[in-house]
Parts: structure tokens; sequence; C-alpha cells
């Protein structure tokens, strides 16, 4: 009655020791599918490394994110479009979770709205996608844009990036979730680790 | 630069002769995508039928959606799993743009989690989807639940139905982005509309 | 101690006579500015316009705006754009406030996001404007989009039209506000007059 | 005019010196009822014991529940259930009061509503237990199935836990507040103290 | 793997027919709990009533509540107080519910925090009382009261009653669970249904 | 054009030196009102005091309140009824402004509504007050009952003590706002500064 | 244990029958205070006055406020400003009241802040009242201007007028609540009736 | 297709040597628009200018702007409007940018709408500039005076100063965008460097 693509371990809250010893349980099952630890400090990572050797590392910002038995490569091209430096944090967190489940995903940075040049250069880059997660902050513009360029399917990651009137993700979250462009679907704020998911499942 | 899986016309905020009038020109365009006019009252469905015979007219709770010039049908076993009978307006509208965009969707009803049996029952129709909407007001808990059985895309749509704590939607959204079942997604709040795009997306 | 661009009347809640009188009133200060009744329904309009006779009636959905004695002609090419259909109302309050100060401004109608190709296949028009008002419900991501390419003047105008997540113009607001395109300024959900007051200000 | 089942001393914004005094004037109560010190830090623990010898300490995450004078035994078979790990120091805090009050609960962690299968292996538990008190962050899924399992009280306790659109808790305590399941009712965020007080009312 | 003690069809958005149709469908299933109609309008009841004979009607403000078959005669002595005029029809749906449940409840009308007298004169009900409900809207004070007089479970019911600053129910909804009385549990806005449901579970 | 009862400096974020010479120049105005630092760190005040000698020093919590040349003695009984120990902190703040305006305010503490006993047992103090400042956090309720048994002047000030559903003063000001004791008035969250002064202007 | 000002009947959600009766009881207690109607519709006014003469009518935008047996003359000069035509209706219904208690207020009105000359030409009315009530929609600025004005008490009573971003009095009351001017006290939102019963207590 | 006025680098979130990295980047670009680092702490100005010679430090609280290849001068008459203390940092940042695109912006201090008379003291510099930033936190009542007296554009940046009910920004937000004084535009909170890119296009 259940089944996941990936056993995943949220750091925070937890000491090194939990990390290390969950980690240790999951790979324990044999045949299981990849364990991840995520938004794990150093001495997290330490610990559950020291223990679970074979782990690999993504700094995710001050954070990192650690794939264990990653999955066989499959097909699939996934693009992460990121809209501002702020941003790539989260995206960091969803492409080395991309990469654990097996695929290997791409990378666009920088094509916030306000210089859609940008963009439009690589407008071949998001028209051969199979999916794309589009990771922004502010006021999430991206998910709209890049919605409309594409017929595949687009996952949106609001950031808690920004300042001014961004209330720590809850302007893009909604902003993307209002988005012009039908069929574009959502997850939760900064959660690049279940856009990950996502991808995986509609990949399948 | 622009593609569209269907061309919709959203009927609240329109005159008769508006509905009419839009429906048309976007039938002008020669072999362009499926038509819908969605939540339309009964005079603006006679009215845009009137100059534009053959659209296929779905109730959906006190409204209705129309859809000219459907896709051919195409493969996916889309599954539309509802909470209560006062989502079923909404996944109504759904299922009326899914056949719009040529698939051939199920639909499961009245799953609501506190009576789980009724779910568990028809766990193969769940299993065997490839791709799952979930339709959920009050908690929306269903979304976590259908989320956590299957391994294939789940989208998500929040409905305003409800009372108490419901604030028209609201929990339900902020429930299901909040899920605890890694890489489900999420629309906008009684967005049938938007999730049998996503469907329409990531069954290409 | 007081200078005012026009005096406006705003209809809502005020019984036909009200407006009527006020109108009379502001009208019988002699070489003052532009007088502007906006929102006003049928028998309102009906009755400001029988005791004062010569006022201009804009259709505004379904109110309306009518101004009494307007600004001479001025200088100063201001361009309205809008996202969709719905959000015309505004724009049409906005274009007839702009009027009634003198100006001749254009509109640019469908260049929601989604759908740059429209936006792009006008950007003269938007790079020839002195200032642009931009007038978008949903996520209200085409103010980002014009900022980012006019070094203009750029209102925001987020409206109440939507569904989903857009909570009556609040999700459009706080994207606006939250702009990437920096110095973009924004005026109150639906304030087409607000924003018309705005330009008038800052092409003195 | 006044009594209580137990009298609290909640930690946070005492010094260790106020705690030591306050546990000591309660204990100074001839025959009182138990006394509880919530939420307490190493140095507030230390200093209450100290001078108020015997009391007992449950750690509850990074702070600890201390109880002194504990009442004697009684009969109920109270069942807390949590969501996940994160959930554990509410969980803590609420069984170290039941204990106080004199039940001896039990406990079924890991409950998730991602894995129905964890719940459903341990059903015998959930339909033998008097009253039961779910612990759950995140969307706070698990009343819900929870209350659909069992005709016996569910005090729900929404917890701080999660990331992306929990919301310190208001995700959860909106969900538990709308849950489909009839007759759950629902505590404070964090208040895994009231979710027993309310146990320790509805089984005298 | 479910069980409910009463079968509850909601009125809102549904047609009389619909009310008829579902009413009678409960009703089939032999050996089944009470089922109750809520917050019906006269038409529903009318059409229910027609083809379901033997349902007791309760006004409930504008609506009214309808049970059938109610469960036989049950002990456990419950009072229901409210604050104010404007809390009526939610107590009724409660005390019609807790009538089908097989209660034989008790109210206590008027007891607004601001005129505490009017309560202390009741003090005896109060404290007889195995279980206390309480409805009251504007800052829901009397939950904390009656929940510091009595030891037994107090049920609070915030309701959307109220002008000023009570936001349709939020204001006492957050305070109630924000109770300096220990131990006092919540239920959405306006939800006697669900309180009356606690009760039942709570006096099994 | 300007007259204010008192001179306030509102010490967070700034720096000590800012402190001490804003002080100093508001004390070398001649004749001028009382001079009052309020929310000020230990260095703060250090350096306020050494600058600027004869201030009188209050601590409010872990910060202080410190009144330089008070107002000559004025005639006007004021109570000061707080709710639990956290709210002590803007009490003290509120005692301290009042003593500085010349009053020789009273305080009753530990008055929360769960125990009623308390506050009905000091009930003269109450009817003899000629003006009351209720502090509370949590549900605010206090200031409902105090408003109920006087028919003098109340101010209410919100606490942001608390946990829960607090909301960090939120739920409190909500309900002190929605009293159903008329005539309540209330400022803003842990405000005693404002509360004081509002007794200053009543009482002249 | 009770005492208040006047006994008040709230309009909305009563028949014109319970008015009438509830009036009728409450103008039997003898020397009781003054009874007030509030927000009556003309059908509650009519039944009200037909079976209890001798109200004092006064109509507040489209519903009235009626008062019997008002109190006799007291001192006390109480001015009531407002700052737009939108906020008379609330005004009103405080002047009545404020009449019912047996004073003679005055009112000054249109003194929004952006046209300072007008209050500044009344600036003797302002400086002459024992007490001020502001009644502001909009951004509520005016209670700021006022208080810094006066020394005197000012009750603020934000009201739910506007457009743009009033969200229908939210933030004119948070904006009061934050006045710049030290000790403006502030009553919940269109609660003119309670600001009324705050002067009552303030000039006693 | 893209153009801005300035290049910005938001320090919060950038470790020294990216702030060094990127300013060098900007700069490396010939002829480009001023480079301005803002936000930025100790380190990350030293680590920025060591490499990058030439940059004007402005201290802007605890943090700093520096502007590299400072635009050349322009006419224009900008006057930056503070209500208190505590919003000079967010002016000193809009100061700083100002500079950086070529005004010499002038300063009004203090002018909280609690004392006008330093407002009105200082009319004639507002009456003369071309355009006015107003700063303000609290009630945010500035904007509207300021927007009162002046026919010249205004720009209103709503700060984070601030307690009591200025919620970190939100209340002055609202109360500026729901300006009685029509044609005021606003920024995000604390935006100093938004208003004075909004200057930069309306002063071209
Ligand atoms: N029922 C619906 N739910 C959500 N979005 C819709 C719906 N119907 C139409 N839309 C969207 O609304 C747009 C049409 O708006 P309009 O131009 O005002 O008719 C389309 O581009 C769709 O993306
Ligand atoms: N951990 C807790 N969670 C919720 N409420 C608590 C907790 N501990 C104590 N309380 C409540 O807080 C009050 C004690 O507050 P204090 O007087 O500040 O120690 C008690 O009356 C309890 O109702
Ligand atoms: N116009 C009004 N605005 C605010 N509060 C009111 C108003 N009229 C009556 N009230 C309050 O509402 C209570 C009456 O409510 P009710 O018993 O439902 O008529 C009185 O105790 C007053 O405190
Ligand atoms: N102090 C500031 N306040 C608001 N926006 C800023 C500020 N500094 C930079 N920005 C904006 O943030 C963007 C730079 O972000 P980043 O690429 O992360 O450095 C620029 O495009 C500016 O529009
Ligand atoms: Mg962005
Ligand atoms: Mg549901
Ligand atoms: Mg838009
Ligand atoms: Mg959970
Ligand atoms: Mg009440
Ligand atoms: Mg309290
Ligand atoms: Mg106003
Ligand atoms: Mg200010």
């Amino acid at each position: 009655l259940r089944q996941r693509q990936a056993e995943a371990v949220y750091g925070p809250g937890k000491t090194p020791d939990q990390c290390r010893r969950i980690v240790a349980e999951l790979l324990a099952e044999p045949a299981g599918p990849p364990v991840v630890l995520t938004r794990a400090r150093a001495d997290q990572v330490e610990a559950a490394l020291a223990a679970n050797p074979g782990g690999q590392v993504t700094a995710s910002g001050e954070l990192a994110t650690v794939v264990w038995r990653p999955a066989p490569p499959r097909p699939g091209r996934v693009l992460v479009v990121t809209a501002g430096t702020a941003d790539l944090p989260v995206a960091d967190e969803c492409l080395a979770v991309l990469s654990g489940l097996g695929f290997a995903p791409r990378r666009l940075v920088d094509c916030g709205v306000a210089g859609l040049h940008r963009l439009l250069a690589d407008l071949d880059e998001v028209l051969e996608a199979d999916c794309c997660v589009v990771v922004a902050g502010m006021e999430g513009a991206l998910a709209s844009v890049v919605g409309g360029l594409t017929p595949a399917p687009v996952v949106a990651v609001p950031t808690s990036v920004g300042y001014g009137s961004s209330f720590a993700g809850l302007t893009a979250l909604l902003a993307m979730l209002s988005s012009c462009a039908a069929g574009v679907s959502v997850v939760g704020i900064d959660n690049g680790f279940g856009a990950a998911c996502a991808v995986g499942r509609l990949l399948r």
C-alpha cells in the first residue's frame, strides 16, 4: 500500500546523530529507492556521510543536499529555469534530487522577466525540454512566461527570496497559482525537492 | 511564439453576445485547437450555441462547460477523484475539458478521507491511472492519501466548497501545497479547467 | 493650501440626487479643474447629466465615467496596456480620466504574458510612449515585462479580475509591488482613476 | 469559583529563578493538583529541580516538561498518534502531561497519511483507545483519517513543523478545523499541554 | 473500516431534489445511524419531508435542521451556553443534532461576558453539566470563562455573528483557540453540527 | 500647532549615542513635557543617564523605561489590570509612563478570565477607578469582563504574549476590538506607552 | 454586577417583530438607561415605533438609529470629525447615540487629510472640544492629524468605506492603531455606536 | 530588448566574494549604467571596494549603499521627506541611489503628521520640488498629506519601522495604497532603491 520514488530526510530540526541513524535505516532496506538528505547543515552532512559513505553532496546555498543510492539513468529532458541569483539554492536542491532520480537536468539561470531577452535567447532550450521547472521569487512571473512558450508540463516553485512585498514567497506562490498560462502547476515555497518529485512522477 | 492546447473563454463577466462573438472568432482560425466556454450561464450557452452550432454542453453545477472542435482521441488513462458531492461541479468542468482535449477520463466520487474504505475499495482504479486529478474542499486531505498510493502524477484542485474554517478554498489550497506526499502539484481554487490543461501537458 | 488636477465624485454609495448636487457644486466653482463622476450607475449618470449638461460619458463595464469641463489638450504620449478582456473596465476608467486631463491616450489590449508575441508585435508603441499604465489581474506579470522593456515611467494597476487564487486583486497587487523591474510604481486595486492622476502628476 | 486539573508554569520568558519560585509556591498549596513546568530550558529545569526535588523530567525536543506531584493513576486508554518525526516534541509534551494527570498513554508514531499502511497496520490500537490525540503538521490530514476510523473522541493538535506552505502550523490548524470527520475538535498550534488537559476533562 | 454517529446532508448548494434523494438513500440503509439534514431552506425541507416522512424539524434562524431516525435516549447532561441572541441559530443546530443523537440537552442564553452576573446566577447549571458547548461570536470570551468554572469538557463553537472587527467569526475562532482556560477544544466557525458530534464522541 | 503630553524616544534601532543625544535635545527645550525613553537596552539606558542624570528607571522585562522631568502630581485613580505574568513588561511600561505623567497608578495582577475569582475578589478596586487599563494577551477576554463591570473608561492593550494561536498579539487585538462590552477602546499591540497617553488625554 | 450606559438592540439579523419585542422589554425596566435600536431597516423601525412610541429616529445611510428614553442633558463638548461623504452614515450613528446619552455633539465634515486647509480652517472647533471622535475610511490618516492637534481624548472609528486597497476598513483600522499621535484609541470598523459609548465613559 | 537605469546588486544572501565578482562583471561592460551595491554589510563593502576602487559609500543604517560609475548630473529637483528617525536608513538608500542616477536630492526629516507644523514650516520646499519621495512607517499618513499639498508626482515608500500594529510595514503599505490624495503611487516596503528608480523614470 505504499511506494515512493525517494526516501527523504529533512534536515532542519534533527541532530547530526538522528540524520546519521535515519539515513542508515533507510539504506538498510534492500533494493529501496534513492535516499536523500535535504537542507542539511555541515555537521549533519558530516555525520551522515561518516556512517553512510558514498553519498553525493550538492551545495544548496548555506545548506546541502546529499543523495545515496541514486536511481539508474532515465530518459527525459528536464530544464530548470531560474529568475535571479537568489533563487539558485532552491534550484540546486531541485537539480540534486533530479539527478538522484536518474535524470540529467539542465539549467538556465538569470531569466527574470524584466530582462526577457535572456530567456528568448535560449528559447530552443525551453522548447526542447520534456518538462520545465521554474524557480522564481519576487513576483514569480517567469512561470507564466515559460508556460506560454512551451506546451510541455511546467512545475512552478515559488521562492522565499525577496524584499519589499514578497512576503517570504507568498507573493510568488499566489502569482504562480494565478498564472494566466493554463496548466502550470505549483508546489510549496522553496520546495525544490517536491518539484523534482513531481517531475519524477510525470516523466515515468 | 505561442501555442496552447485549447482556447478558453471564461464566462463570468461577459455578455451573451460577447461569448457568441469570441467563440466565433476562435473557431474561424482554421485548424485551431479546441474552443472551450467555461462557467457559462444558460443565456451565454444559448447565445454561443445558436451562432456556433455543434458545441458539446456539460452541466457543471449551475453553470456549464461547452466544447467545440474537440481534439482527436488520445491515449492516457486519467482518473478524477472527488471528496464530496459539493466538489462535483469543479470535477465536471475538469472532465468536460479533459474530454475536449481528447481524453476519456474516468471518475471516482465521494472518497473523502473520513471514509477511507471507499477509496481503498477502488484501489485498482487509482493504481491503473496514468494521472490522477484530486478535487477536494474542506481540508483537502484526499490529495495526500492519493499521492501516497500512486507513483503517477497527481494534480490537486482545491475547491471553495465548505464551511466552518474552509475559507472559500484557502484551507484546502494550503493543505494541498503542504501535502506530505512528495510530488503532488496544485492548481488554483476551483480551477478544474487548469487541472485538465496540466494533464494535457503531462500526457502529451 | 490645496490644489488638485481633477475633482472626482465616487459613485458607489451615493444617491442619484447626491451625485447631481455634488457635481453641480463643483462646476459652480469658476475656473476649477475637470469634474469627474466615476463608477456611476445609469440612474446616477442620468441624474447628474440632466442637471449638468455637457458631460462626456464613457462606459466602463457595467458602470460609467463622466467628465465635465475637460482640461485643454496637453502633450505626452500615454499608453494603457491591458492583459485580458476582463481588465477593460478598469482601463476604460483610466482612459476616460486621462482624456479629461487633456491627454490623448492610446491603448494596447490582450497582452497577457502567456502570449508574449502580442506585446512584442507592438513593441514600438511601448518604446515610443512617455508613460505606460499597465492594467492586469491574475498574476499581474505584465507590469514586470513592460517595465523591463521601457525606460519610461510605468504605473501599474492591479485588477480584481480573476479566479483560482487571485483573491480579488490581492495577488496582482502584491506581484506588482514585488516586480523585478525596478522603478515600477503601483496604485490600489482597480484604481484606474488613481493611475490617470499619477500620470497627470508626472507628465506636468 | 475555580478549579483546574493541573497548575502549569510556562517556561519561555521566565528566568530560572522565577521558575524555581513559582513552582515552589504552587507546591506549597497543600493537596493541590499536579504542578507542571513546560517548555523549559536546561537551566530552568535545573533551578526548578534543585529547589523542588522529585520532579519527573521528560525531554521534549530541545526543551523539557517537568511534573511534580503527579495525580494518582486513573483509567482510560489514551492513544497519541503522530504524523512525522518532527511532531515528536509536541507529542512528548502531551504524553508527559497525560502521565502527570494519571494516565498511562500509548503512542503510535510516523503515521503520516502519505503512508496509510502504517496506520492501518495498527488499526486495533486506534479502535481500542478511549480517546485519541492526533499530533500532525504539514497538511494535518491525519486527524481526518483517524476521526473516520474511530467513534471515540479525537483531539487534534496542529504543529508548527513544516516548510513549503505550512506557515508555522496555520495550514494544519485550518485543515484540522475543517476536517470532514465530524466531531474532531482542535486545540492551538503546538499545544500538547492543552490537548492533554482536554483529555483530562473528557475522561474524568 | 467506517462508522459514524450520524449521516449528515449539508443543505447549501444542493437542489431540493438532491436533498430528497440523498436522505432517502441514507434511510434505506437498515439499522443505520440518525440522518440529519442541516442548514436547509424551506423548499429543501419540504422536498425531503414529502418523500421521507417523520423527520423532526428545528428552525435554526432562517434555515432548519431536520432529523430522521433519532438515536434512542442516552444519558449525559449536556449544556449549550450562548453569548448573544445572534448566536441562537448555531446553538439551535447544535441542540437539534444533540437531540437526534439521543441527548436531552439544556440551554443557557444571553451569557455574554460583559454581563457576568447572568452566567454566575446559573452557576449550578454549569457545574452540574457533564459537558458544555459554548456558542459565542464577537470576541468569544465566554469559552474561557466557562472553561475556568467547570472541570468538565468544554467544546467551543465560534460564530460568524458580529461586526466591527469580528471578521465573520475569525476573531472568535482565534480567541477560543487561545483560551487561557486549559483544555478547551474548538470546532469550526458556526459548526453547531460538529460540536454536537464532538459531544457524541466524548459522552459515549 | 502642536502639543504633546510627553516627548518619547523609542529605543529599538537607535545607538546608545543617538538615545543620549535625542534625550538631551528634548530636555534642552525649557519647560517642556516629561521626556521618556522606552524599550531601552542596558547600554542605551546607561548612555542616556550618563549624559542626562536624574532619569527614573523602571525595568520592563528585559528592557527598561526611563522618565526625566516627570509632570507634577495630578488627580485621577488609574488601575492597570493584567491577565498573566507574561503581560507584566507591557504593564510596567504603562505604569512607568503613567507615573511620568503625574499619576499614581495602582495595579492588579494575574486576573486572567479563566480564574474570575481573583478579579471578583478585588471588585472594589475596579469600581473605584476613574479609568482602567487592561493588559492581556492570549484571547484578551479580560477587557470585556472589566468593561462589563465598570462604567469608567477602559483602555485595552493587547500583548504579544502567548503561543498556540495568539499570533503575536493579533488574536488579543481583534478580540479586544470586538469586545461585547460597549465603549472599550484599544491601542496597538504591546503599546503600554500609548495606553498611558490615552489615559493622560482622558483624565486631563 | 452589571451596568451599562445604554441598552442597544442591533438590528441586522432580527425580524421586525423581534425588534419590537426586545425594545419593549428593555423599556419595561423602570428607570433604565436609554434604549437604542441600531442599523435598523425601515420595517424594523416601523414595527419598533408602532409598539413603542416616542423613539427619536436618525437616518444613518440606508439604515436608521432610534433612541427611546434619552438620558438627561449632560455637559461635555464632543466633536465628531469625518473625512469624506461616505463616512457620514457611521458618523450619524455615533451622533444619534451621543444625543441619546445626553450630549449635544457637533460635527465637522469633509476633512480628509488630502485637503488639510478645511481642517485648519476649523482649528478652533477642534481645540475647544473636550473629546474628538474621528470617523474615517481609506487610509484613516485623519486620526493622526487630529490627535496631533488636540491634547484631548481622540476616539478613532475606521470605516469600511473605500476601494483600491482599503479592504473593507482593515487598512483604516490598522493605520489608526499605528497612529504616530500617541494616545489615540480605536474601536471596531464602522462602530459608531461603540465610539459614542467610549465617549460616554470618558466624559462621565 | 533591455535597458535599465542602473545595475543593482542586492547584498543580502551574497558572500563578500560574490559581491566583489558581480560588481566587477558589471563594471567590465563598457559604457554601462551606474552600478549599485545595496544593503551591504561592512565585509561586503570592503571586498567589493578592494577589487573595484572608486565606489561612493553611503551608510544606510547598519548597512551601506555603494555606487560606482555614477551618471552625469541631470536636472530635476527631488525632495525626500521622512516621517521619523527610524525611516532614515530607507531614505538614505534612496538618496544614495538618486545621487548615483545624477540627481542632487534634498531631504526634509521628522515630518510625521502628528506634528504638521514641521511640514508646513517647509512648505516652500515641498512646493518647489519636481518630485517628492515620501518615506514613512507606522500609519504612513505623510504620503496623503504631501500628496494633497503638491501637484507634482509623489512616490511613497512604506517602511517596516514600527510597533504596535504596523506589522512590519504592511499597515503603511496599505495606507499609502489607499491614500485619499489621488495619484500617489507606491513601491514595496523599505524599497528606497525602487523609489529612486521610479524617480529616474519620471524625470527623464
Ligand atoms: N474555468 C476556468 N478556470 C480557470 N481558468 C479559465 C477558465 N476558463 C478560462 N480560463 C482562463 O481564462 C482565460 C480566458 O479569459 P478571458 O479572455 O477573459 O475569457 C484563458 O486564457 C484561460 O487560461
Ligand atoms: N506548554 C504549554 N502549552 C500551552 N499552554 C501552556 C503550556 N504551559 C502552560 N500553559 C498555560 O499557560 C499558563 C501559565 O502561564 P504562566 O502563568 O505565564 O506560567 C497556564 O495557565 C497554562 O494554561
Ligand atoms: N450599531 C452598533 N454597532 C456596534 N455595536 C452595537 C451596535 N448596536 C448594538 N451593538 C452592540 O450589540 C449588542 C446588542 O446585540 P443584540 O443583543 O444582538 O441586539 C449590544 O450590547 C451592543 O453592545
Ligand atoms: N535595495 C534594494 N531594494 C530593492 N530592490 C533591489 C535592491 N537592490 C537591488 N534590488 C533589485 O534586485 C535585483 C538584484 O538582485 P540580485 O541579482 O540578487 O543582486 C536588481 O535587479 C534590483 O532590481
Ligand atoms: Mg522573479
Ligand atoms: Mg475533502
Ligand atoms: Mg494578467
Ligand atoms: Mg502531517
Ligand atoms: Mg461573545
Ligand atoms: Mg489573557
Ligand atoms: Mg480618510
Ligand atoms: Mg509615519
